[in-house]
């Protein structure tokens, strides 16, 4: 026995860091480093780079031009050459509570921080996040209160013809309560999936912050894949590991609205769910928005709580389906019922303001009741992430 | 309502594919290809780059030295440099199927590949990965079978004073089948947490398609997570976005093994269990096949199916805990009990082959009964994947 003493536990330690630093390339710098002022350095160490810049949401935006018009992108920002060949940057100005991505730049091409080994992917991007707490920010971090369950669950839907992948939240306790739950389904928009509000939403914080704090009531959120082709995210399918495709034909067609009655079916019968109108709420962002928009009115019985983040409003022209005929009758339909809630939020740049503004003015000539949130900023994940934790208290009072 | 149809689709989707392309950096080429006969061509759009190259375990290994003795490293190929900026490397043979990982090292700085969404974070060190089908990798893949549940959820430790995380497989039916199943311990190696049988391990596809060909039973998998002093695996607790650090204070020092009856009671409460010994299994790899050496001994009622995956054996000498007390005598009392496996699996040029191989002799001597499995290669996740396909179809028989 004595020789098998010898094999020292620092033999498994030491193999593996020295591995990971001389061979894998290794993190020999801090970055990025949050300081006690909420001012944040960036580093890299590159002693062959001719120029390395950071990108990200931290940064004051700047117009990019598109063949569609002009829009905030995030900007761009110098490192500077230091010794040892470690490029840095600090913010001038300390950055507010928020979870923020960025990206290295170097020599032109874009990279991860290698000192950073946490990435969210957003569609086909995959950037480097970090998190200032403070204020709402704190809702996005794991703190010290009972955590909720995440899991991926795969559901048979008839109407697609295909098992496809949820995302589930149960809420802390869920499984021993023996109580039955209000069931809030949360959609993601264009090229995202089930992933997404996990991911940049943040979901599982907010919800175990804002239930722990009396804020929310404990329920049970649905993320669903809302592109009706795909099984599931990119990665977990089928698929393989294919490149994520922008060439998303069965997504704003009617085909995810006409089956999602299969999902409400699936979780009413696989949860502890209370299994009525009074119980459920359907919110989403831009495509999921528009997707919570049509699935409520189409099924008039089905939420009583709707929410519409930064949401496209109409088909385009030339897509046909049963679920976009009638518009006039069925919202007249829905709104006779009387919602507890129908919720919009638009951030002022974004540009689908205009058409939200021309859909609020539409409900107003009608008298159909809604509430109205405004914020700064565009269609991005901040906002998202902002209207989720205004939303989520509403629900189920 | 006309204005409002004016907002187009298209809209949507080309703002995000033109951002991502132009402001983002984006994907202008394909990488990695797999070609028809399993040769791989990586490429990389780099112009101003001097030298790109690419590293990752489809290279045959090469020798590094290190203050602990000589291990077999990565390889690494040079791309060449052809039209446009676009660096270029294609394999001189075809890969035999298995999960890649792979990086590029652009001047001296490792980079991941943009082209490339699909990454797996080993302890501190995020690679890019790609998965090559056939044989025996065909059970890593998502395949047309029924897909289990994977569950990240918290239980409290009494012992170690922690909320902690989870992750559980459950097999597919389980939340609407009403039947009770074994459950088998699945624990990971030094530095990995318990994200990582999913990630590397491909514990969800493995199952999966084993339970659907009928070779393994339906089981519960639980994942846990072997350093003591963490909550969750990084990102995941309250430590935030706080850089990996392998200073692993309660890994191998007996806080994990002493704690682990705190695991079975959540799972046997949570979940629909099978509660007796010949319903339970344990194995881990490195680090977690010394735990599952220590707690089965040390719990000699609890687990009926022992695996030790590229086990470390035995405790460091100035390591005290009373679990390493008595070894001979705990060892003597566990196999008196005739336990139905005792399953050791090591590769042949693996640094913990000759603890491994004194171990056996120690078994051997004493009569204590054990299934042997040596296969090629070290002490990497190859062979982790392989040892779960050849250990999973033991259980539960």
């Amino acid at each position: 026995m004595k020789k098998i003493l010898l094999l020292s536990v620092m033999l498994l330690v030491g193999v593996m860091t020295y591995a990971q630093q001389a061979l894998w390339g290794g993190a020999p710098v801090v970055s990025p480093e949050i300081h006690d002022d909420n001012t944040v350095t960036f580093r890299l160490k590159a002693p062959k780079a001719v120029k390395v810049q950071v990108t990200g949401d931290f940064l004051p935006t700047q117009k990019i031009t598109t063949p569609f018009g002009e829009f905030d992108g995030p900007g761009v920002a110098d490192l500077k050459e230091g010794k040892d060949g470690v490029w840095e940057y600090t913010t001038p100005e300390p950055l507010a509570p928020e979870l923020y991505s960025y990206s290295f730049i170097v020599d032109d091409l874009k990279m991860m921080d290698p000192a950073n080994v946490y990435m969210i992917r957003d569609v086909a991007t995959v950037t480097n996040v970090f998190l200032i707490g403070g204020g709402r920010a704190d809702l996005y971090k794991v703190n010290d209160v009972p955590h909720g369950t995440v899991s991926r669950i795969w559901y048979n839907s008839p109407t697609l013809k295909k098992e496809r992948r949820l995302t589930v939240y149960t809420p802390a306790g869920y499984e021993t309560s023996g109580k039955r739950y209000p069931v809030f389904y949360l959609l993601h928009g264009m090229g995202g999936d089930e992933e997404a509000w996990i991911a940049l939403g943040r979901t599982s914080q907010i919800l175990d912050n804002l239930i722990a704090q009396g804020k929310a009531e404990p329920m049970i959120v649905v993320m669903t894949n809302g592109n009706a082709s795909q099984e599931a995210a990119p990665g977990e399918s089928q698929d393989g590991f294919k490149a994520p495709s922008m060439n998303l034909p069965q997504t704003m067609e009617g085909s995810f609205e006409t089956a999602f009655p299969d999902v409400v079916k699936f979780i009413d019968k696989t949860y502890r769910t209370k299994t009525n109108k009074r119980n459920r709420a359907i919110a989403g962002l831009s495509m999921g928005g528009y997707h919570s928009l049509h699935i409520s009115k189409q099924y008039p019985d089905m939420f009583n709580y709707v929410g519409l983040f930064s949401a496209a409003i109409m088909p385009d022209k030339k897509v046909q389906s049963p679920i976009y005929d009638d518009f006039d009758q069925k919202l007249k339909t829905q709104f006779a019922k009387k919602p507890a809630l129908y919720w919009i939020g638009i951030g002022k740049t974004d540009f689908l303001y205009q058409a939200n503004t021309e859909y609020r003015k539409l409900l107003d000539e009608r008298g159909y009741k809604y509430t109205y949130y405004e914020s700064e900023g565009g269609h991005i994940w901040r906002n998202w992430r902002i209207y989720l934790t205004e939303f989520a208290p509403l629900l189920f009072k």
